[in-house]
């Protein structure tokens, strides 16, 4: 359904839900509208029974597979990509089940954790790149499978191993067995994942999120030294980062602004606008703690830089003297088309403004990114391989073509990369 | 959704409604199980756009068809007979829509009237047996396609005409066209209107409802008549037989037994198991009407006999003498294969028992049907063969083979003709 | 709360109802606004621990003592005439509990049939006039209270006796108790419940309903004969009344207009402004059972006249040649102030305007009433002392007073009887 | 309404809310039971018209007086303390508005923070005390009286000044007129507001609250340094205090555990038996963070000890070598009985338990609270006199006897100041 999902698991649904197997699915609809037909996980029966399925990533030829699906007579329930798949599994004619797996994950590209439950198995696959964590988990005989091991954390299960790149798990009354469906290659795990998307308490390809971001804290506190009285961060994403920025530099980390919970739960209705990429949720300031300060202001990340424009005007408002602005990753230039929710290429500030307009904008007296190289603090070699960063470099490394023609419609522009 | 129309169609969501076409239904899901996958109208976006589907009957060889679409990978989303229709329509190769259609169309057997509303267009059509009725009407420039003439009288619109049996018709901003895809041929329309399904004050295969079962009660007065004081009605539905059978026979009409309205909205909610051919409505008896009576009751039909068996024991008990029960129907020995919800063979008591086992059973004084000639009464001689009268004779006219293999298959019985 | 009953009580609720004893209560609030606050039962908290009260009437002289009781302080949740009786019990220092019941009872005015429950008893008390049906029925070892017998047949319960005019009866788990807090005076039984208000299958003032209102409609041809070809009742109340009308006069009884019981459920829904004295249920013509007809069309009432004028209309769009309205009670004249919610004296249209204004208005061919002396047909002499008919004459027999007050305050009339 | 205050006032709510003056309040039902009667505003129409009520604290002796205006036989609509004020309004018989209220709230004591709202006016008053907060704003031309001043930022209003303890401030049409209901007195302002209650970027007895945080972590490191590696707040109300810690005593902040912001909504639903003094928000930890290490955990408050018990676990669990509790308040000893929702002494675990005996049931290395001392860092001398700490120390300002009474009555005990 649509809403909290406390509000729609409540004691007397849940106690409706009967037997041993299940998935679930908390998402905002990237790809495909906002409405009931949407909702994941998405469920069928076809001609081999019955079948869910749930699908955190973004699967790159969709549209042209889906083309050629309706073409031939298939009728499509939902607008998402996930269908594709279903679809794929019913018209392939391989008798064994792993197989026809198997031939429909070769067949689609991009970022696909995924989750099948069918009536006597829970089957997961994440695609060859990587992209979106996917997690095995164990609580008593119980194998449970998860986006971030934090879930294991608020239910007191073990964290087993990740979901290999390219592997097919199968759990069945017969225990685990594991598939792949492609061999080795390189990875490109979602560099930012560390930046801001995964929860902090989480370990993200086997690191700690809140090390990772406290590190990006401290490498910009090195290339963007400021002589300032105080660190506020911009609650909660940028708070690790200001705890680095604040350790490396020695200037007090303060909690001058205050989040207001109580809005907070706007934050995962679908029917409201108000997402990550638009506003923050609503923040306060803690004025004395600001009033006559040099204050350095750390973010994630500038996305419009309306939402910034507001803070620091609430900030000067507050009494500070400075505000300086630290932005713990690179300039966010290029929309992600792997299962992050950004906005297109024209709503990015950083794709047309250059440093010096940008600040101008957003009314700081200095601002800074992070570089590409420092992101790579943890592993300065060859690591940095293993990551996709196209939201900062354009450098998208599955469906190129696909990516670069949607960019053309949209802004007229060339994908060119940096 | 699932529940009231009034409760659903509340003015806030009336509102929401722009467009200037549209389609909706009532029913009880007589094939497919009650839940909200199963409403109707059935909804989908396909290759040549958006389609809606409105079905009032049943569609016989559904379920091979279905079985052959899902082998070859097609995916349902309802357990709808309906949905059959819109699988084919997608597979079907042909470019001109009408002629698109009128293949479909010809594939399927049974009783069908159709609605189809596409995004410029609405269709109706009606099987070539003219099963169910399918009405046309008008108010002001604007047609309107309806199950029933009543339809048209709550709104103030005006009755044009009866959508013909083997009929396509075309509304859109060009008006009103009209194409056929079966010729003439033996028309079976349902007998079980005029009988019980439909409103008394509709006009359906135009004739007068209400006149219809007045002329059954007359009849039934005439071929069992019967010394009594009273003739009492079972309400609502034997109201009109009652009245006949008073008039011809000059024993007093009285209204013996009051339906409790406040119950009767239970009638249309899908999740209760009381429907018809369970247990009417809660009735009460007017004691001192019926104290030291003979009393007549005249009821439509009997299905299971529990029902008449709980009101004649309440007629009793409210001091009648003698209780004599008219049936302004034949026996009801066969079910529904053409849309009517009855309950199996097994549960039809005159389809195991003979009238004096049934009168016992029922604690009734004596106990007389309507004979299949007297049924006719209206047209005594070439109007028989245009009706469908199968549930009292086992004579269905289309899909006997499939239906003679359900027969079986759930009660061991071989479907014999009388 | 406020809807309708089988939507409220739904399983869920009633299983967290615990508990032996239960009072409720379903009304159209006649006194105070229609709002939660105004809902019954009432309940209150205290000095003498918690106490429910349901009331069926209208006390005359509620607005008086009200004001008393703020003037000294005490604060009035509700806009309910219902509340000053709590406060006059909650004043009361009398220590012994049926002594104050009756000091209270003899300070209030009008129809009162009140339900009290407190902790450990059940108490039922009636106005010495009697105005409004209170019975008394038991199913096993439980004693029942209730507006109407029917009550009882619903659930199988057995009806013992009327509660008296000026009777407390007091249920606990000693037994009955019965006391008076009146002696035996006039009595003043509501003559409006057999012509229109109670239900047909309920007892009244020990008669039955169905049999009296069929009793008005002999009484009816009698005094009002014409030559016609078809009897047809405004369905629901006019029924009973046209079955009379039909057997006295030998012309036949047809079911000429059918209720849409669909509609029928706005019924008691509090927020709809559709009550009885404003518009009737949706009705339709069965067209061809009139057509050509002179038709004699049986109500039990007229109020403002206007559903007369469209039922007219109507029948006569059905091709009726000649309407004759007959009406199985005297014009209404005069506001009921003894809780049936009769609309101003203003909107009354027999008190304004002659009979033959009135059937020009509705456009009838002729119109004739039930006479006064005709109303009592079932006791000629002395019963009549015993019934109010101040909606017919102006002869208020309690706080005869404060009426005539807000009459003239309304609408500038004296309150003369005929 | 009972539930989330985004939930009950949405959009349709909202646009039903019509005229210029509201008032509202959002609470825990500290007095009287969780349910719909017991909600705020209180609102009444009494024999001087309609009046709403919105409370703030606790009226100590509020029994005793409805004791005796229920045996006068006034009749209470809720169990909230709230209703007093109003029964003492309408019995008064002062004519003047102003006296009136002079009179009753004379009457009263205790903590009371109120808001009336009349037909005409706005009215705020604050118990002699100022035991809780109460502000005035502006925005434009309208007045807004408020708990906390962050209410004020939330909108973008400003703030004027704090409503004096034993204040009358009057808002109509004719601007805002003050009025004293009681005399300079000895202040108690709730010393627990700036510990915990209040929000941190609230400016709170004309101080930033924040600050006064920090500045208890500051005064904790003095007293009961430790050798440590770092320094991990319980979030979000211990936050600042660590904050202080870490930069006096140098040892390294950490966001070691993270709240979990989805269970957050649960803070406010009243049906909910998770508050703050029972289980505070579900937290996780962020275990590289404190793998191996000597961890400071800073806390505000332990009340029952089982959820510093659970977290001290969580911490061990995460690979903590060792783990120094330090609290930034003094042992809470006693329960509030002026609005804030404490358990009673049985429950809290300073009240019976050595500083040994705690350490070792929450299993800490080493446990350390704030002094009363310190307690008053912001001021060490006059100010002291001007704060409630009753709860730290047992010296009940106000209705001293009816407290000893109670706890007495819960736990055998005498009420003996330290």
């Amino acid at each position: 359904a649509m809403g909290l999902v406390a509000d729609i698991f409540d004691q007397s649904t849940l106690e409706k839900l009967k037997g041993k197997n299940a998935i679930g699915h908390v998402r905002y609809s990237t790809h495909g509208e906002s409405k009931i037909k949407n909702c994941q996980p998405f469920t069928v029966n076809y001609a081999r029974g019955a079948l869910a399925v749930a699908h955190n990533g973004n699967i790159v030829n969709a549209t042209s597979i889906r083309k050629d699906l309706e073409n031939e007579g298939a009728i499509f329930q939902s607008n998402m990509d996930t269908e594709v798949v279903v679809h794929l599994l019913s018209k392939c004619k391989k008798k064994d089940g792993v197989e026809r797996l198997k031939e429909v994950l070769s067949k689609i590209e991009g970022a696909f954790s995924l989750l099948f439950l069918t009536e006597t198995k829970l089957i997961a696959a994440r695609d060859p790149s990587g992209f979106r964590p996917l997690v095995l988990g164990k609580m008593g005989e119980s194998y449970i499978v998860a986006s971030e091991t934090v879930a294991f954390d608020l239910i007191g299960a073990e964290f087993v191993r990740e979901i290999e790149p390219g592997e097919i798990v199968i759990i069945s009354e017969d225990g685990l067995e594991s598939h792949r469906f492609a061999q080795n290659q390189k990875k490109n795990h979602c560099i930012f994942e560390y930046v801001y998307f995964a929860r902090p308490d989480s370990q993200i390809f086997n690191r700690d999120v809140y090390a990772m971001r406290k590190g990006f804290g401290e490498m910009l506190a090195k290339e963007n030294p400021v002589d300032a009285d105080i660190i506020v961060p911009v609650p909660d994403s940028g708070v690790p980062a200001a705890i680095g920025y604040s350790q490396e530099s020695k200037i007090p980390f303060e909690l001058g602004l205050i989040r207001n919970h109580y809005v907070g739960r706007t934050f995962i209705e679908p029917e409201q606008s108000i997402r990550h990429f638009g506003v923050k949720v609503k923040l306060n300031p803690v004025k004395k703690t600001m009033e006559g300060k040099r204050v350095v202001l750390v973010d994630d990340s500038i996305v419009r830089g309306t939402t910034s424009k507001k803070i620091i005007k609430m900030v000067r408002d507050a009494g500070a003297k400075e505000v300086h602005m630290r932005i713990s990753s690179p300039p966010t230039k290029w929309p992600c088309f792997y299962g992050i929710d950004t906005p297109s290429r024209k709503e990015l500030i950083s794709a047309h403004k250059e440093l010096e307009e940008i600040r101008e904008f957003i009314d700081a007296d200095t601002l800074q990114y992070l570089s590409i190289d420092s992101l790579y603090w943890f592993d300065k070699k060859s690591e940095k391989e293993w990551f996709c960063d196209a939201c900062f470099t354009g450098k998208y490394p599955i469906g190129r073509d696909e990516i670069a023609e949607t960019i053309k419609k949209e802004t007229g522009e060339l994908l060119v990369t940096e």
